[in-house]
């Protein structure tokens, strides 16, 4: 027997329609260029491409050769990596936080949505930069959860101050901060950071700080939400500067007393993180210096777009001071990035995440790069833009 | 600079609060005797003890020895794995899904989430058998929808039935069904799904349809509801009859015409699945012979308990038709099975789960056993359990 399906409406889905990930269109078609035997240079993505570091894929090589024996690859919470990654605070920000207060997750992902769910109730108004990376705007459309969003442009040097969000029409109930900025490479100094945690603090507003890009800067450390304040929630990573993106393994720190009731969430909606990437993240801290091993491509290939992207057109580049993006303005050339994406792939073979991402309202006229690639491929996506763009 | 800490309640969390699962506080105590030398049985979790498939452990390491050219392990989503879980539908139901109409999911959790918050509005009503998944209930609370339990106890041979369901005061918008069923082994024969299905399709009802369980059944394969219907939600795991927990990995087959938007869903929540867990689990399909080499053990082992259970003492053993778990009553000795559970495994070093996982009203009466186990574990499960119980 077989039902006679019915007509469509009938069975609509009812919950809110959120946005895809328009960089994902364009990595389809990236995808697509590449079977096709072109060459692509893959900037629409921010992931490092240059892989684990060895020690970490040596610890995941050990793990599965005990994975046959007594699910050592079962649901698992590596009390090792929680007390690592305390050690981590410890050694680089002088913070100390007990294993209690962190909680592993599968990527930060899912330590947002479980935050999200969490700390705040549905209708409840969530600040973020504007522009900003494209799941906080969307995970909290999804949860019922109000975003007002903060102008964050390139006359504001990418920064989120007190003072834009004492502009908004009431106080929100929480702020998502992240330093290093994504698309922008925006970097809050430590007294920035520090008077925004004291404006939030003073009005009761909980403060998410996304630490993702951590490691990655340009001048100095970023500075932890964790040094100015034990109240913020913070959320963390092995995606980027341990270049362990397709792991899916991120973390949060957050203060002891809402570690039982955040955990409920976490392990309802996701039960634990892979066992496998635990492993390897904890074999991930064993080799600091691999680490670090991606800093100087990433701060060459900073220097060479910081130089060509202004000779070849592009407009409001600001010197990333973390991550590893630019996010460059095209409106004198389109007010529809996601065209200008589509083509400038097709006619170059560079791709680039088209700026409505990030940015609802002004993303037309901006795309960012993401500089997580080689090189060679940086010179090569120079030379093929400069044969292709209009001259500025 | 350090900042004064605010009083708790000023930033107390304004989400749901949401239940654990009760088991893991059973799990905490097994791994603490562990730790102290004591031999455990552990029966308190669904996850089977014998590890993955070589051939999944195999793809995996062939995986990682990539590792470290050219991001094969970052965001990654296999259009292999989907092609492969296609034929998968064809060899063993004799249904044809397109690839299109897949999503890889990180576990069955995420797949759940996902189809929750895409397919529902808050305060829609989704019905539930009960006694049940726990994190079907927690994740809808978790999310603002609106829980219907429906009394699925043994007195029911804990079946989930179109008279039960207009025994509702309400139609429901949707229907979560597992079949086998946790925690119960419940098996929906052919003509009860179909009855089930026509039901909820006449209805406008939404049919979610966990199929995590299915593999492993004692007397014929389980039907998949896309047999019966097309509108049919479906979601599936590689951490059951493929032995790969911690893997994290878990689809859904969802109508093409829905795919973009639930895909948007997923991105925004968790981006991609474990890479390496992809490239494993497509491993995993290339020797069913060890897939199904886990089933005479549990076939085995059910036997045994089937036998015991009663014996010792235990209430309501209705044999399962599927999954690993014998759903049994404690009434007569207790009424709080976490309790019991505690002084069960202090007592005998065999864990179970307590019922108020999975039944909020009756489910102080209640425990779980899981006899994804070894045989010789399940015979020292008996010995123990003997000695320490009291007589019927």
């Amino acid at each position: 027997m077989r039902a006679t399906p019915l007509p469509p409406g009938d069975l609509a889905p009812r919950g809110a329609t959120i946005e895809p990930f328009y960089a994902g269109l364009i990595g389809e078609q990236a995808a697509a260029l590449a079977r096709a035997g072109r060459v692509v240079v893959p900037m629409h993505y921010g992931q490092p491409t240059q892989g684990a570091p060895a020690t970490a894929v040596a610890a995941a090589e050990r793990a599965l050769a005990r994975a046959g024996q007594s699910v050592p690859l079962g649901y698992y919470e590596s009390p090792d990596l929680k007390a690592r990654i305390a050690r981590h605070y410890r050694e680089t920000y002088g913070v100390e936080v007990t294993p209690a207060r962190i909680l592993l997750t599968m990527g930060a992902s899912a330590a947002l949505v479980a935050t999200f769910a969490a700390l705040f109730a549905p209708g409840d108004r969530i600040a973020l930069a504007r522009p900003g990376y494209p799941a906080y705007r969307n995970a909290l459309a999804a949860l019922g959860r109000e975003i007002v969003e903060v102008d964050c442009g390139p006359e504001a040097g990418f920064r989120l101050t007190p003072a834009a969000l004492a502009r908004l029409p009431a106080t929100p109930h929480g702020l998502v901060c992240a330093s290093p900025a994504n698309p922008t490479g925006a970097v809050l100094h430590r007294d920035e950071l520090a008077a925004l945690l004291a404006y939030c603090r003073e009005r009761g507003i909980r403060f998410v700080s996304d630490e993702i890009y951590h490691g990655i800067t340009y001048a100095g450390r970023a500075t932890c939400a964790l040094e100015l304040d034990d109240e913020a929630i913070v959320v963390n990573s092995f995606s980027k500067y341990f270049r362990m993106p397709g792991w899916r393994l991120g973390w949060l720190v957050v203060p002891e007393r809402f570690a039982a009731g955040l955990s409920n969430y976490l392990i309802n909606f996701f039960l634990t993180p892979p066992a496998i990437s635990q492993h390897a993240a904890l074999g991930a801290f064993d080799d600091p210096a691999a680490l670090e091993a991606a800093l100087p491509a990433y701060a060459r290939n900073r220097g060479l777009l910081l130089d060509a992207l202004p000779r070849l057109g592009f407009r409001d580049v600001v010197a990333p001071e973390g991550a590893f993006y630019f996010y460059v303005g095209v409106g004198h050339w389109t007010d529809d990035s996601l065209e200008f994406c589509r083509r400038m792939l097709d006619a170059t073979g560079v791709s680039a995440a088209p700026g409505i991402d990030f940015d609802p309202v002004h993303g037309g006229r901006t795309i960012r790069f993401s500089f997580a690639v080689t090189t060679p491929e940086v010179e090569r996506a120079i030379e093929a833009l400069a044969a292709w763009l209009p001259r500025a």
